[in-house]
């Protein structure tokens, strides 16, 4: 598994079933989403402002990709909570290691901010997303169980990379093949 | 990590958080339960009786041990169903390939019968069990985050190992250190 498979396999429409542990009060949170993949030229006005931001050779990335989400949280019935939002990722492979690379990406997961993770492919076909923010660390493993499922488990953690606060777990199915 | 390693690891008590994904009906289950691991003597009774069911030599296997839990699931708030069990669990490495084996175990996790399982180490340490049921399949991915914290991955499949019926996640907290 390259990046490039890996952004392959992904593109589409998928609905999503999310369970967050709160760790530190063994509380449990749901989330129902529907999440689009699609890919983006490299030469989109979003790709070249990001490879711009982080000072990024555009001949050296890879398949980037657009994420958007919408969603709804179970964690408070009364809000019923709308989660949804789009973020720009571009892959920009290590030139030494295939199977490394940095993903730059224009809004992060765990705060509302630009980031950059490294991410390798264990040889198991997983891919390892590691991001550093300023007050925490992410980890995210994403893996095919099968061409229309995929699972998701992320970390996050204090930013000494000890503490985990929030555990979660995604299972994603296929709702629609790419058009792409 | 070896089976060894990893079976030391695990030893204690375990306070977890499951969540269950049901994939089909897009329906959420929650459990918390308490897990207790402990080491068996390789002439305990039990691992002597689960070797002869396989007719497994004794002197092929290593670091038996029982887990046991309780617990107690949302799926029905009336009911507030009680989820209790232990079963046996002996490891037989295989002769040639350090990092696999043989799993067997004296009642399974998605039927309650006897079960011999085949698992594996990844490079990145997760220990990987597939069991063939007669009518399903199973996987589990089992890590290590860190020492006092580890994750479980599970897939129940159709037996032809196609139809994923349902995904599950447990974060595990250490609860107590081993006494063993």
């Amino acid at each position: 598994m390259d990046i490039n498979q890996f952004v392959a396999r992904s593109l589409g429409q998928w609905r999503s079933q999310r369970s967050a542990h709160h760790l530190i009060f063994a509380h449990f949170e749901a989330v129902k989403s529907v999440i689009d993949i699609v890919a983006l030229a490299p030469d989109d006005a979003s790709v070249l402002a990001l490879c711009k931001d982080y000072d990024i050779d555009p001949q050296q990335i890879t398949s980037p990709f657009r994420m958007s989400w919408e969603g709804e949280s179970d964690w408070d019935d009364d809000r019923n909570e709308e989660l949804k939002g789009t973020t720009v990722l571009v892959p920009v492979p290590d030139l030494s290691f295939a199977n490394r690379g940095k993903l730059l990406r224009d809004r992060g997961y765990a705060e509302t901010m630009a980031a950059v993770g490294e991410y390798y492919f264990t040889e198991d076909g997983i891919f390892v997303l590691e991001t550093q923010y300023d007050r925490a660390a992410a980890e995210e493993k994403i893996w095919f169980v099968n061409p229309n499922l995929r699972f998701r488990v992320s970390t996050i953690k204090t930013s000494d990379g000890n503490g985990v606060v929030t555990a979660s777990f995604s299972s994603e199915i296929r709702a629609l093949k790419s058009q792409n």
